[in-house]
């Protein structure tokens, strides 16, 4: 595809450039930003729905404050694209989300106008308060604006920031881009009319102004802008809404994609806030784009597609996603135990767990961006007897340690935690890594923690927790598609603290936990080519540990390898504490842990971030060897062993 | 002092015999259940004022629900002790928070009463949703009841829970504890009319009641009920309350100590309410005991007391805390540097910045709590320039542990957390225990771990962090008093990563983090007077690891034991990590690990918690020498060494 002509976007090399534009032209940009975004986004695939959403409030903001002394922070920052077009990368954008390229998100050290990165929702009223801090000490900080989708705004995190910046008083901006509602854009004289408004009255007066616009509108529409009053807000009768009583002045709802509008308040409340002040903005997503608009959640993340249809690009066949196959074992499990109910933090799509509603929808709870009360509510359904699954990605479990800490494993309750995208994710980067959860499960009393080798593993480890109730049990899986293998008829229920042994050796242990074991058995190969005779085994469960399984590779063999897809402080430390402990370091074991290393792994495909790591089939066969024959390089081992 | 006679209470063994008085015994029960809990609080110390504001809440919940079939979860947990007493748990009241005794909070295994634990803020209104959901999928589970106070429901996770529990509709009830605002109570004519009107309405009617009542009301009290309705609501109109938007219905204020309101409008939405129902109940902190009263703060937490004077027992001069020696620090530092801030969620006295608020009142940020946003609002301050210490207990930064890893690790941002009550903490109790910060810092990229082993490192440590720009770092450092030795007159900056040997010798060495140091220091001595060399080290840094110290230790010695107050997959995990990458297991090394053992560790004095955790001067010696001398009593061990 030949790239559409752009001459107005080929004048902006920055933010600096655009602000010497005329209204006219910001329109005309506005256009070409889209244009560009499209084509951009149809090679490199990615969150096309949400930038197409703020393609015209990317060029308001940034025409109307002085970025990147002002501090723009974007909530997720998956709607950034816009925004790094205007910010001097757009030549690195058909690189986006790929290797060594232009991060999906908002991120520091790629640019001076990402203040703030991001990519977990919910941050950036806490962020933005806190750069206007910094501006009122003295730093060099100009003004502060996160831009907040209506979903991120109404987790706990942003309700928390809201209080807080609205005690404090100080000037900053929050605009609500709300993409839920979408009102029928006001057009031609009104809108115009109302922008004249704006720009000539002190900002206290523009609100009753929007309410008398609201009352104008005609039934339809006045339907739509009361909506907007009433989102996330405590007024149905427009009398006030939660953002006034929590110390915020209000300004909307406004057409987030009408540059008449946008403009006008942007640059009043710029001249004239002296307080929080939020900026009502309603969008649409996909906007301007008829495939992405008329199925806005399909075109929320987009592999590569025909810009022209709209066609996205599958990936060809293959083995089931992990995914499916977790929330299909799930349904059966739900259909034999009416117990089973499944929780989910608006991710039934990204869970699986939309499978199990299909058929069960009364029994799969979506509770909203809200990790912290989806990990309790489970505990409080366990606790009443019935059998809650709680799935939730290993990165936003995270938002809910405190809960699984306090209100699970202290308890003792059996939630069941299904952990999709555990170890490393691919496109999305190290904020969506699932490096932490062994780490931060294995030491918690009384917690069972089990990962998956293959889909069929998983299909095992369902039934396992749907059988256990005597206590917490989490089971990890990885993203993506599985091995492939032949599926059981039904999951089969894991004796608890079991590993399997593989295949046996005698010179060297390979001890794998969780879904590298594919990883483990090309390098046992490897090996046994070399004439290195090699156990391999599947651990299952991380906790707890198979003693008996570690005390005889460890005694049987001149070395043990355990490999994991995570960080340090997980499976190989409850290894290294169990073996130091009973004493089997003490007359010498070659042991290495094989673990996701101590610093961040930058965006690839997953198989490219796994050799970034140093956790690949080649580098524990190297590691093995480099044990057996310390500091040679290898060119035969038989000779060795 | 004696008992005061309490005729009525000797024959209520549980709710049962509660729910066969009159209202009038009802009345005279609270009074004595009041004086009794006076008695039992000034002998074991606690959370006096909190559990006298509820003493009639206890009563009439008791009086009116089927407990402990109907689901009674007490937010905090705290002020259960009225609730304790009523529900066959009198006769040992008064070994609260002690050893073997009562928890101070709600625990599941106590009682059949305390359907959910807690001692973490905010979590109830998710229980009770998941008791609910238990209830309507046919569980043994009769009504959900959530009691939480105006301070934990403005945390985000109370925000998620109401949200969740709106949309679901289910029948449910929330009693919003309010004891910030104290409204005169309506009294005698009025109260008995309203009480009557409540008892012969259809609830949807009896908001609309409350609000005429409200009217009827002489202006001052007037405005204190307005004050109630506005409180976490977006009315100030009177409109609607942020509670009925989010699908609640809404009764209230009602006086919490008024029997007369309370039991006929419990009455009414116990026989009547169709939906989630919040009951908005006034009460005093402290009510009834007019030391309490007057001083509700002070008496948040009491130690034992005088009940004739209130005049609580102090313990006698000593060593400095902790939390003092941090916060006489920090004001020192904030003193030279203005760019220091300090961050704290709800616990300006707990965490000692109290102490620079006094002097710098405008750099010090209560954020309510909100741990979330406290740890995100501190990485958007240090993006801007500022220095902003993050001060909060070890347990309670579990809650912004998701913004740790994403805002803060992962962007590098240099926020210093000053992490107190770390390790075991007495009678809070296993909920309280500081055990896993070290195991979900130190496997973060880019992070800085320290431990302080006495109050005058912690004052080398807070110097440390506060010249540290290089990236996130943290400090620990248990509660209560210091070791009593000499100060430094100013904190010195110490080499990042570097250890510290305190005593050198041949046969096995020691490296402690953090304040186990002295029983360290115990355990070398026990040991040097049965003949063995030991050489003692203070790690100070768990990361980045003193890999030359380590080095050092493990070559030079026949065994190397580790110390920490905290949970495994902390300090000794890195460690052992460490020593297996180098090889330095290859050809044996007794390494042991002592850390907290993996179960939870019940309420007793630290030392007694340390002892059962086997994390003693005494078990680290026996460590030591069963190395040296394995599976043998040791008598003396001059000649093994």
């Amino acid at each position: 595809m030949t790239r559409p002509v752009t001459p107005l976007l080929d004048r902006v090399a920055g933010p600096a450039d655009l602000r010497a534009l005329s209204d006219g032209d910001l329109r005309r940009l506005s256009d070409e930003l889209r244009a560009e975004l499209i084509s951009a986004v149809s090679e490199t695939g990615g969150h096309l729905g949400s930038s197409l959403g703020v393609v015209e409030l990317s060029v308001a903001i940034h025409a109307v404050f002085n970025t990147p002394m002002d501090k723009l922070v974007w909530d997720v920052g998956h709607q950034c694209y816009p925004h790094k077009i205007l910010t001097g990368r757009r030549d690195r954008i058909r690189t986006l989300r790929q290797k060594d390229g232009l991060s999906g998100f908002t991120k520091r050290d790629e640019s001076d106008y990402d203040p703030f990165g991001a990519a977990h929702s919910s941050t950036s009223i806490s962020a933005a308060l806190g750069f206007t801090l910094g501006r009122d000490m003295g730093m060099p900080t100009g003004d502060a604006i996160a831009v907040i989708g209506d979903g991120a705004i109404s987790a706990g995190m942003a309700y928390e920031a809201l209080n807080n910046a609205g005690a404090e008083g100080r000037r900053m901006f929050v605009i609500l881009n709300d993409n839920e509602m979408s009102i029928a854009p006001p057009v031609g004289a009104m809108s115009a009319y109302l922008s004249r408004l704006y720009a000539n009255e002190p900002l206290a007066k523009m609100r009753a102004l929007a309410e008398g616009f609201e009352a104008a509108l005609p039934p339809p529409m006045r339907e739509g802008a009361r909506r907007a009053r009433q989102l996330v807000t405590g007024s149905m009768g427009g009398q006030g809404t939660l953002f006034e009583e929590l110390g915020f002045d209000y300004i909307g709802p406004i057409d987030g994609h009408d540059l008449s509008q946008l403009l006008p308040v942007l640059r009043a409340a710029r001249a004239r806030a002296t307080r929080p002040t939020l900026i009502h903005v309603c969008t649409v997503k996909g906007k301007g784009y008829a495939p992405a608009e008329s199925a806005a959640c399909k075109y929320h993340g987009v592999s590569k597609f025909d810009p022209a249809t709209g066609t996205q690009s599958k990936s060809g066949g293959g083995a089931p996603s992990y995914t499916s196959v977790f929330g299909k074992a799930l349904t059966d499990e739900a259909a034999r135990d009416p117990r089973i109910v499944a929780v989910t933090a608006a991710m039934p799509g990204g869970t699986g767990v939309d499978i199990m509603a299909e058929r069960f929808p009364a029994r799969v709870h979506d509770v909203g961006i809200a990790e912290q009360h989806a990990v309790t509510f489970a505990a409080g359904m366990a606790a009443s007897g019935l059998r809650p699954f709680c799935a939730i990605y290993s990165t936003f479990l995270q938002r809910g340690y405190d809960q699984v800490v306090h209100d699970v494993s202290l308890q003792g309750l059996p939630v069941r935690f299904a952990i999709d995208r555990a170890g490393l994710v691919g496109a999305d980067g190290a904020t969506h890594a699932g490096a932490y959860d062994l780490a931060y499960l294995c030491n918690l009393p009384g917690f069972t923690v089990m990962a998956a080798a293959d889909e069929a593993e998983l299909m095992h480890m369902v039934a396992t927790a749907a059988a256990f109730d005597e206590g917490p049990i989490a089971f990890r899986y990885p993203r993506g598609a599985g091995e492939g293998i032949e599926m059981p008829e039904r999951g089969q229920i894991l004796e608890i603290g079991k590993g399997r042994i593989i295949s046996e050796g005698t010179d060297i242990a390979i001890l794998s936990l969780g879904a590298h074991l594919g990883e483990c058995r090309r390098a046992a190969a490897e090996l046994e080519g070399e004439g290195v005779s090699v156990t391999l085994a599947d651990a299952r469960f991380a906790k707890p540990l198979d003693r008996d399984l570690l005390q005889r590779l460890a005694r049987e063999h001149r070395a043990l390898i355990t490999v994991e897809q995570g960080a340090q402080g997980g499976f190989g430390a409850m290894v290294l504490h169990d073996l130091a402990a009973s004493g089997l370091l003490d007359r010498g074991l070659a042991v290495r842990t094989m673990t996701l290393p101590d610093r961040i792994i930058p965006q690839a495909s997953p198989a490219h971030m796994y050799a970034d790591a140093g956790l690949t089939a080649d580098s524990i066969a190297q590691t093995a060897r480099s044990i057996l024959r310390p500091a040679a390089s290898v060119v035969s081992l038989s000779s060795v062993v």
